[in-house]
Order: C-alpha cells, then sequence, then structure tokens
C-alpha cells in the first residue's frame, strides 16, 4: 500500500497552504495509520507542504515501520513528538488541535526549532479520509460480511431465558471465528425496557417471551469498522410492537433511499426523522441518523438536524433511526452503506424485516 | 460502589488546593469512570475543592447516570464540557491537562462562566487510582484467573503449523468463554525472529519446530486489565536458546523478589535490568521493567531507569524483563502482582519454567 500511503500524504500536503501551515505533525493513531500503513500506540508523523515526510516510533515498533514505511525516513525515538516538531523549521508548523493534549501543546511550542506557536488545526486527515478508496470498501464488505453471518449464526440461540450478556458474548465469539479481529466496539445487547436506553451496556438480565432484543454490534478486520443494528421479537409480538418495528422499518427505508452524492447531512437525517416526527414520536429519536464509519466506528460525516455539508461518492455511513419508548422499550434498525452513484451499496445485508424468534 | 465513589472524589478535592486549584473538570473517561462508576464515551465530572461534584453526559448514557450516579447531579446534555465548565464560577478551574485537547481548552478557556484561563493539570486523578482498594485487586485477580486458565487451555494447540494470528485467536476466544469482558488490549503472539519485535502484531506465519513463541496478552474484567507474557518452545531448545530463556526467568525472578513498598521505580528496575546487562544483553532490554496497571493497561507506576519516585503497598504492577535478538527472536516473562508489606501477591499463578511444547 506505499504508493496508496504516498498519495493519501500528497492530498494533506495540498491541504495546508490554504489552512495556513507549511507542516503538520500527525498524532493521533489512526492518522499515522492512514498515513504510512503503521500500526502503532506512540507515533508521529510530519508531513511538510513540500511533500516530505519523516516518521518517530519507539523501539518497540522501529523495525515493524522500517519495513511498512520504507519509503520514508523512521527516527527512533520513545518523545516522538520531540523528535519531530524541531524538523519543520521555520515552517509553521500545525497540529492536531482536536487530539494534541493541551499540556503537550504547550510543550511542543516550547521546544527548540519550534518557531512561533502551532496552529491546532482540526479534523485535517479526517477530511482526507472521508472518500474511501475500492480497496478500503473492500475490507468494510468483508467486516460487514463477518457481522451479517454472525447475526445469522446467533439467531437460533436467542429465546426466553438466555441473558443480555450471553448474547454479546456469543456475537463476539462467532466474529471471531469467522475471521474478525475483534469487535468493531463494546456490542450493545438492551432486551425489554433496557431497549429504551440507546447505549445500554449488556446486563444479566434474561430476555423474555413478549420482549424487543435490540444488538448493536459489528466486527473489525484489518482495522475496517462494521457497524449494525437489528430489532428482534422474542415470540409474537403485541400490537404496539408491530407498530414500532413497522414505523422505525419505514424510516430506516426512507434514510437509505435518499443516500446518493450531494445530499446535505440534514436533509438525509430529515428523510428518515420527519416520518418518525409525524407519527408522534420524535422525542424519542433524540440521536442523529447515523455516522461515517472507516477507520474509527464514528467519523464524518455526522448525519443530523444540525450537522453541515454534503455527502459525497463512495463514503461509507450508517443508517440507523431508532424510537425509544422510557420504561417499554425501543427499535433500532442500522445499516452501513456506500454512496454510490447510482444508489448506495449495501454492506449491511441482513433483511430488516421484524424476525420473530 | 457509592460510598467508594464518593470517598473517591474527596481524595481529588483534598488534592486541588495544593495544586492550585478550586475545581477540576474531569474528561478522560476512565477517570470519570473511577470517580463516578459510569462507563460512557462522553461524561465529564466537575469536582470542587469543596467536595461538590456535578456530571454530564448526553442522552444515550443519561438514563444509566442517574441510576449508578443517584448522589450527584447529573446534567443531560451533549456538550458535557460545554455544560460543567461554567458552573466552576470564580473559582480557579483546572483541568486534565494531558488528555483535553488543545482546541477544547481554548473552547473552554472562551466559555462564559470561565474566569481566567483554566490551569492544565496531569496525571492528578491518575495519582488517586494508584493504590488500589481490596475491590479492586478482587476484580484484577479474577483478571489474572482468567488470563493463567486461557493460556493453560490453549497450550495444547501450540504446534507446528499453527500461526501467529491462530493462536491470538484462540487466546482470545477462550478468555471469552472464561467470562472476559473482552482482551485487555491487542494480543501479541510472536513466532521465530518475529520474537525480537516486543510489540509484534500476530501475522499468518505457521510456528516452526525449534521455535520461542512469545505470547503477551490478558483479559479485561469489569473494567480491570490483566497483563501476562510467557514465551514457550516448540520442540526442544538449543543452548542458546535454553540459556536465553534462564536468563530472562532469573531476572524477572530477581524483579519480584525485589518488590516491595518503598522501593524507587529505578532500583525496582536495576533489580533485573543488571543481570541482563551482566550477561551482556543490556542493549537488547530496551523497554521499561513494567508498569501499574487497573482501570489502564499501562497507567503509573512506570518502572525503569529514568524514572521517579517509590513503589506504594497495594500497587498492582507487572514485572517483564525480555532480551531480544534481531534477527533470531526473544524471551519475555511478565507476571500481574501486588505490592504488600510482606511480600508481593502474585495474581499471575502460570509457572516460569520453560515449557517446551
Amino acid at each position: 500500500m506505499s504508493a496508496n500511503h504516498h498519495e493519501r500524504r500528497r492530498r494533506v500536503s495540498d491541504l495546508l497552504p490554504p489552512a495556513g501551515a507549511e507542516a503538520i505533525l500527525v498524532t493521533k493513531p489512526v492518522n499515522v495509520r492512514y498515513l504510512t500503513g503503521l500500526v502503532s500506540s506512540n507515533a508521529a508523523l510530519l508531513v511538510t507542504a513540500g511533500g516530505q515526510a519523516a516518521l518517530a516510533t519507539d523501539q518497540r515498533y522501529a523495525e515493524t515501520a522500517r519495513k511498512v514505511c520504507a519509503d520514508i525516513e523512521v527516527i527512533e525515538e520513545r518523545d516522538t513528538v520531540g523528535a519531530l516538531a524541531g524538523r519543520a523549521g521555520p515552517a509553521r508548523l500545525a497540529v492536531e488541535g482536536h487530539h494534541l493534549p493541551v499540556s503537550e501543546f504547550r510543550r511542543v511550542a516550547a521546544l527548540e526549532g519550534v518557531h512561533g506557536d502551532p496552529l491546532p488545526l482540526s479534523g485535517l486527515v479526517e477530511g482526507v479520509r472521508t472518500v474511501k478508496d475500492e480497496a478500503e470498501i473492500d475490507l468494510l464488505r468483508t467486516a460487514c460480511a463477518i457481522t451479517d453471518q454472525a447475526f445469522a449464526d446467533v439467531l437460533a440461540a436467542i429465546r426466553p431465558g438466555v441473558t443480555e450478556r450471553e448474547i454479546a458474548r456469543m456475537l463476539h465469539g462467532r466474529m471471531l471465528e469467522l475471521g474478525a479481529d475483534k469487535p468493531a466496539f463494546d456490542s450493545i445487547v438492551a432486551a425489554g425496557p433496557n431497549g429504551s436506553v440507546p447505549h445500554h451496556s449488556p446486563t444479566d438480565r434474561p430476555v423474555a417471551a413478549g420482549e424487543f432484543v435490540t444488538m448493536d454490534f459489528g466486527a473489525l478486520h484489518a482495522g475496517y469498522h462494521a457497524d449494525m443494528t437489528r430489532t428482534v421479537m422474542v415470540g409474537p409480538p403485541a400490537d404496539w410492537q408491530r407498530e414500532l418495528y413497522e414505523l422505525v422499518r419505514t424510516a430506516q427505508r426512507a434514510g437509505r433511499d435518499a443516500v446518493r452524492p450531494g445530499v446535505t447531512a440534514h436533509d438525509l437525517d430529515a428523510a428518515a426523522r420527519d416520518l418518525i416526527t409525524d407519527a408522534g414520536h420524535g422525542e424519542h429519536f433524540e440521536h442523529g441518523l447515523g455516522h461515517g464509519i472507516g477507520l474509527e466506528i464514528h467519523e464524518v460525516p455526522f448525519l443530523g438536524r444540525d450537522k453541515p455539508g454534503r455527502i459525497e461518492d463512495r463514503v461509507p455511513i450508517t443508517v440507523e433511526p431508532g424510537v425509544y419508548l422510557p420504561g417499554r422499550g425501543g427499535v433500532r434498525i442500522e445499516d452501513t452503506l456506500v454512496t454510490r452513484v447510482d444508489r448506495p451499496e449495501l454492506l449491511t445485508q441482513t433483511t430488516r424485516e421484524l424476525l420473530i424468534l
């Protein structure tokens, strides 16, 4: 992927002068990974407007770095920021303001060789990461396929008496067996009234007949995250459950149908939200419609009422409306998909029909 | 644990005036968890020198927060920092300088109700977290027991032909089955020459007879991390392998024997390192001897030549010397243990003798 990484760094270089900088010190690990291929908890990368790059990492990762990043200089040094900050010379140095801690920022500003206060820039590399190349989408496709299959394989075990935590462990174990590196995030499994908490942590509460069970989970594959939610019924649904599910299913479909290059984040969110609001449940859908996904589980673009910007082509996002009724339960349906010129490509394949177990 | 959390917040309150602050805005998630019990990716906590506390989190976590943190005010607000920063009033506000990003720091400083520049403090809550209570040590004991058992259960499957990645997956799966919430960190499995990279990521390289295999892994249990490393032999060792292992085993034993309340981080490190240096391998042991462990996999105290401070009673740490020979392989032996007045309590129970599979 060296050629890819070089091209990615070039795109960062090109953005520096318009942002008011002539070099940037990249310290967020996932951004270092994106621009070099190196996976490390202690690495920093300097990229200049002129297209030069240097990587610093400590001895634990240095041997790997010299292999992975053969086309750039690798400096072996525990103080990775200190090793690089002064090398920008008189050039105006930017740092990742949304990531670099304030104490570290002040240390950098005082380092010998750093001229003037560094410029905190936020989200520059994340912006470059937004539109994915086909190799990245391939990795996401695999992550989502593992996720779909794990869901299918665990369904048969969801019956009265099994606990939220047991379901979470089964999903986790099955994703590993199917080749996931690990879960993309801590799974949410919420049964019955717990479903009214959008980010409920699995407990030892057993599932009972007549309850919704919401599962929000995904596989991590080669750094790329899958994200999927399904709410299923254990036993026959009551009328309110059937109606609630149908509302969310229709809203999720409307959201997916609105996905196309050029749509605004606001309009995409509204396509699903308006149906829920019209049904009288606006106050029960408080989070945004979805988010970008890739090397991070949540990344730009964020889809919501108050979110700026338009969605570009080849941007993987989630579409995940939900309705949460305090004390009763909730329904959320979430797919990972990719904007395409013609119609969105669904990476999540599992049915959105109500599954009654 | 509410009483515990209250006491923990009181210890933070007591440290504020000596540090030059009258309130602190805690934003690092693991520190918020330690002081409130709430597990959330978006929460902030304000603690004042007078002992007042208020928590802010968004609607995804608010219902849980009101249950878990029943003894403090819970504010439901997506901008958790914005909701709390102004409430310190004219009091000098501290922030977590080692965690709060510089852009967020500047936003806080400009908020209405924030008087003067906030004071970046680093490691104040981490300092309070260093000495563990017995309930925390119990959780670590369970995490380490799961880790020991997973190692024992996977040993039989380590034979020529199995890959590093397969071993990592087996350890992961077995830890889950034994009740771990998830792995405490991405497992390191390094076979043959890959063992010379202390933080090697598992690959599809198969294990061969005559090779060392180093496994560095651990279970996460209720937020607490286990950390263990063993190097085993696949097939009979050559003389250099037997000697290398014996050197590291002796050094690790010397390190453990030096663990007692009051020892300096430097002396503890030296107890193991001197043996390795005397054997001519000083340059092949470049990392520190170990680190504190608890709600984070790496936390204070850090043990190393250049590390300040003394180790207190009831501090869980790792002791993990290693020798890494480029191109040939490496050996590391790591236990998690707790300082006690009499002798250290070993949480890791697995033998340190060379296992020949």
